[in-house]
């Protein structure tokens, strides 16, 4: 399994935001939005065995499973409005039980450690970091978990907590890269692993 | 300099749409915004010297250049908007004179073969093809022109431009990806020429 955690941090935990707004008033969701797109669509197709968590305002956790998930489209709008209908099941998440909101998403109230915790005992935690290893010429972890931050920065605790967990620390080129955009290049590591010319 | 030309087969040719639906009665327009997201922008940044051309029902072109561009946002709403006033100009574009729209983005008058022309002759063509050379072991192209279809199949007259225009074909692995995650990809092969770990 690929597994990628995003943390939103200025992302909505009601759900009272418009879809009219997704990069002003919701809080930056479109990246969010766009991380959930490149983890889990291929073209006309979708991915499988990949999961995605989005960590909301360090406060619930909506994870996206791409071998049940219905109903999900690539474009923000959509995907934006499935986020807000798990949210606007929030009271039913009580501790670390998760609701499934709709087909394949399911909302968690627990925040980017408790998140973390839970994927790091199933998989590699990769950091992806400019000083880390080229993901050129490593060879690709078994069940990858990709931690990614949305438009800010991690935080110091976020950083602390991810050097504790992380298993390997990659890097993806030169650029620095949005979340969404190194989820897809992260996918195309995987994804090209031994696949070379027959010469 | 980078180029990436997407046919938008369904895209509007008018500036009649509701920002609400891109997905659907926008013709798609979500696929295009995506990728003008995926070539122009990086974490905190704006890439250098990178051209992308929005080619909508065959009839306009719109080219987004990142020298020059404002106003250019991430998500997919503000893109489009930027996209629409553009259309609102289309009286304006006569003949392939382009017509600048907002800062760094210009409309033509001009379908996808006369858009192929024009970046042909100034760069090398790339087709992405699953049986293409495996972009992992090419050496990159110098100024290279990528053409992607938006989540249409070229159509066979459009198949035929390419076949004649292509210098080079590659493959980005063996996933068949969505035109913004190539785009993504693409760019990574490009930055990681050479970049290699220091053993």
């Amino acid at each position: 399994m690929r597994q990628f955690v995003i943390i939103g941090h200025d992302a909505p935990t009601t759900p009272d935001f418009s879809l009219d707004d997704l990069a002003g008033a919701a809080g930056r969701l479109d990246v969010l939005c766009r991380c959930v797109s490149a983890a889990v669509f291929l073209s006309h197709d979708i991915r499988e065995d990949v999961r995605v968590h989005l960590v909301l305002g360090d406060e619930y956790t909506v994870t996206v499973d791409s071998e049940t998930v219905r109903r999900l489209n690539p474009d923000e709008r959509s995907t934006a409005a499935l986020i807000r209908t798990a949210l606007e099941e929030r009271e039913e998440a009580i501790g670390h039980i998760p609701v499934e909101t709709s087909p394949g998403i399911s909302l968690t109230r627990r925040g980017f450690e408790g998140t973390l915790e839970d994927v790091a005992t199933a998989g590699t935690v990769v950091q992806l970091h400019a000083d880390g290893d080229p993901a050129v010429d490593a060879t690709p972890p078994t069940g990858p978990v990709f931690v990614l931050s949305d438009h800010r920065d991690f935080t110091d605790e976020e950083q602390d907590l991810l050097d504790d967990a992380a298993d390997q620390r990659l890097s993806l080129g030169p650029q620095p890269l949005h979340a969404n955009h190194a989820i897809t290049v992260a996918h195309n590591f995987l994804d090209t692993d031994g696949y070379r010319s027959d010469e």
